[in-house]
């Protein structure tokens, strides 16, 4: 007889119940040719003893081996592996034959997406994060919005026909969103016109993947949101990088590539720019349309933080100039409620928006309808936009604040321009410190600043999450840290 | 002076607040070259006058077009349009200038994912839904969910920590799911072999991507979940087709293939096979799995309603057979809350799950690791299985009632294999009888039949979010419909 006490071992620590633990073993030497069909297994009584358990667990056991085919039961006999397993090629028992398990490398070859450097540093735990412009969710109306989201799910009416319409976002939101767009950034458009996204970046993934393929040229900003260039180096697209300045992206620049090459797509985030917050003046926002109208290429305008101005009032999108229906606009409501509620749109013409809405469902097949029908009610009530004014006005101090701050702490160190609006502030460094040394020496005081740019040996310094003994506490540990490193 | 009275329409009735149609309109008016750099712009009294609106509006207007340099505002004297916008091409002023909008096609040529025909039937509003196997959210523990999502929220403690970890799920949720898929199934992995993703679509989606590109074979079921056909077709791949028997895909023709030509991947279904419902026999997943490894392809196992079994147990996944690791397997929790809620798993080697984390990035930044959270409680305090407990109960029942059903009143009509799990029937409908007449007249009838397939004419009838009334109801519609059609 075989040693099947060896041959299955049992381990009572394991979360697996025992009598799953003797099937998947005995799966597994059927599996291997281990056991051939028609060999008969011991006793329950006898397999019992062997193992040390109790008999019930045994019989449960052979219960699901029987149910499962993969053995054959003669009631007051015996219990045999069944005959209708195909012959395999026997292997050599050995008692320690790896389990079945992920515990090796992935045998096929795959795409890499990255090559993945593993720092391990040995960081304490960061006190405190330097985000690169998120909201400050104690603050957030995500409270309402679940209360809401609660009664919705209470009523259960008519069970899946919610279901049905969240590929696009449901008509609730939509509807909000017509009349929401049309008041904040006189945008003209109609629910047709509206697709309803787990987030912006999946809006600028399905915008992207329906633009372009390997031939397309693309053009972006540099430096640019890093997530959007993962996008189309994934495409595999030619992408060519036209320089930034105080007034966004150099449109001269945009002109001679055109009367070059066939451009197929511009992406550009014309509020305020990733990562360095500055604005496209609307001599470069008029040049912008023209060049597209004349050389036939789409825009992705990417509008993230719009919500937030201080000044005065944001310029307008792009999406709401005088276009011929070739801007993509996205947006979102991450950056307005909690970066957990991801629920993004696209704005463009309905006919791309049908396509994107079936490009969309072979990605994600749709959003959380509740949640897009309390943010419809959260809009509708007027209530967005109470907090949005509530918010505005926070962030103003915050970023008010942030900025006698760095005049009065940082400034041998460092220059910046205050943006009009937004979440950030972009801070360059001077030369003789560099942002990844600010980083490393941070990092082991707590804190952690999450978007650094060496190239451009800068970081982005979010201020709205922070509150004013935050953004203190966390400049002083940035003020301590560039002393040392200016000293050495 | 230009006609600033027909150059700027007002409309009381819309929601843009008067001001910002104003400046819209002067914006347009000098983005188009109609309005000149240097032009004078009536003082605000006379403007007013000729709008019919408060002096203020008109005040608000220019302050905004000066805050956003489109103009210059020369303090007691008046305004000009500013010397800064680039010269234009002018174009003829004309009243029917239409304005911005995304009323017209999008103009520049971008990928068709589907042709879309557009069936114009003016059908009534379906009061019954035959769904193609949805769990009853009338039965589904999602308000503790939320009541748990909502504690989670009001903690709001170190701000964007949770959000950190979300693009590959929250440690919370692995960590319950370790155990979890250890207990219903039998695999052996850690948290570092889940990505939790936005749905079991995506987790497909982003394997599919991982492994293919236009030169891979792939090789699915006929018929096929037709959302995981529409992933391969795009990622342009070679895609082959498996016959499908009552023991699920034929290993025979899938072993005569891989002779043939190099085979990269392979997507099934093997628990209850989408549409039909068969399983995958012993015998040819231990074939399957032998082939995998001698031929070296990937296995990309949708398990997509493991949790729902009633005769037996059902089998353990090939994903805990004994494979060499190239088995990916995919899980929802979406047939088991509410398919509102999409968190869906990927099970696969450690450095296979590090590039589907980045490339989902690109795709998604991340989950709602509230909700992820949420989940994870639900599945700790033993709530879950407590609930699957009663859903499988419930479903059980409502499969064998609507067994009964069809025998009484539709055998004259069908032919069926009641599957021992799972939330739907597969239904051929005799020959005299075609699924698209009799989905014609159902939809009449107000009762939607969600899924059919024309080619194999057939329908999938998922009984487990009716209850035994609206069963009846279903079925004595289809009695009375397929009456019909065949009395013809």
């Amino acid at each position: 007889m075989f040693p099947f006490d060896t041959l299955i071992s049992i381990n009572k620590a394991n979360n697996t119940p025992i009598y799953r633990q003797i099937t998947i073993a005995i799966i597994n030497a059927i599996s291997n040719g281990v056991l051939k069909p028609g060999t008969i297994l011991p006793g329950t009584r006898e397999l019992s003893k062997l193992l040390g358990v109790h008999r019930k667990t045994v019989i449960a056991a052979y219960e699901e081996l029987n149910s499962q085919d993969w053995i054959t039961i003669i009631p007051q006999k015996h219990a045999f592996v069944a005959e209708n397993i195909p012959h395999l090629k026997p292997k050599k028992w050995n008692k320690n034959t790896p389990p079945p398990s992920y515990n090796n490398p992935f045998p096929i070859r795959f795409k890499t997406v990255e090559n993945i450097v593993k720092k391990e540093h040995d960081h304490p735990i960061p006190q405190l994060v330097i985000d690169d412009g998120r909201p400050d969710i104690r603050i957030s109306p995500i409270d309402s919005l679940l209360k809401t989201y609660r009664t919705l799910t209470s009523r259960k009416h008519t069970s899946n026909k919610a279901e049905q319409e969240a590929s696009q976002g449901t008509i609730n939101l939509r509807q909000e969103l017509v009349r929401y767009l049309s008041e904040t950034r006189g945008l003209t458009i109609s629910v047709d016109n509206l697709l309803i996204t787990h987030g912006a970046q999946m809006s600028i993934y399905v915008a992207a993947h329906l633009l372009s393929d390997p031939k397309t040229t693309v053009l972006v900003g540099k430096p640019n949101y890093t997530m959007a260039n993962k996008i189309f180096e994934q495409l595999g697209v030619n992408l060519i990088e036209v320089s930034v300045d105080e007034n966004g992206l150099n449109m001269d620049e945009v002109e001679a590539i055109c009367t070059q090459k066939k451009i197929g797509l511009i992406y550009i985030i014309p509020h305020h720019h990733y990562p360095t917050t500055v604005t496209l003046s609307s001599e470069r926002r008029i040049k912008l349309l023209e060049l597209s109208k004349q050389f036939s290429f789409a825009i992705i305008e990417d509008d993230y933080d719009y919500d937030y101005h201080y000044a005065s009032s944001p310029y307008l999108p792009l999406a709401s100039g005088n276009h011929h229906g070739n801007v993509i606009y996205v947006g979102s409501f991450s950056k307005v409620l909690d970066p957990s509620v991801r629920i993004g749109f696209m704005v463009a013409p309905a006919n791309f928006i049908e396509q994107a809405t079936l490009f969309r469902k072979t990605v994600d097949v749709g959003g959380d309808s509740y949640m897009q029908d309390a943010l419809a009610a959260l809009i509708k009530d007027g209530e967005l936009k109470r907090h949005l004014k509530k918010a505005r006005k926070i962030y103003h101090q915050r970023r008010d604040f942030l900025d006698h701050l760095l005049k009065e702490k940082l400034s041998d160190y460092i220059t910046y321009t205050l943006p009009p609006g937004g979440m950030a502030i972009w801070l360059k460094l001077n030369k003789n410190s560099e942002v990844t040394k600010l980083y490393e020496l941070t990092r082991r005081d707590r804190l952690l600043i999450s978007n650094i740019n060496e190239k451009q040996n800068a970081l982005r310094f979010g201020f709205a999450s922070l509150n004013e003994k935050e953004l203190t506490e966390a400049v002083e540990i940035i003020e301590k840290c560039l002393k040392l490193i200016t000293a050495d």
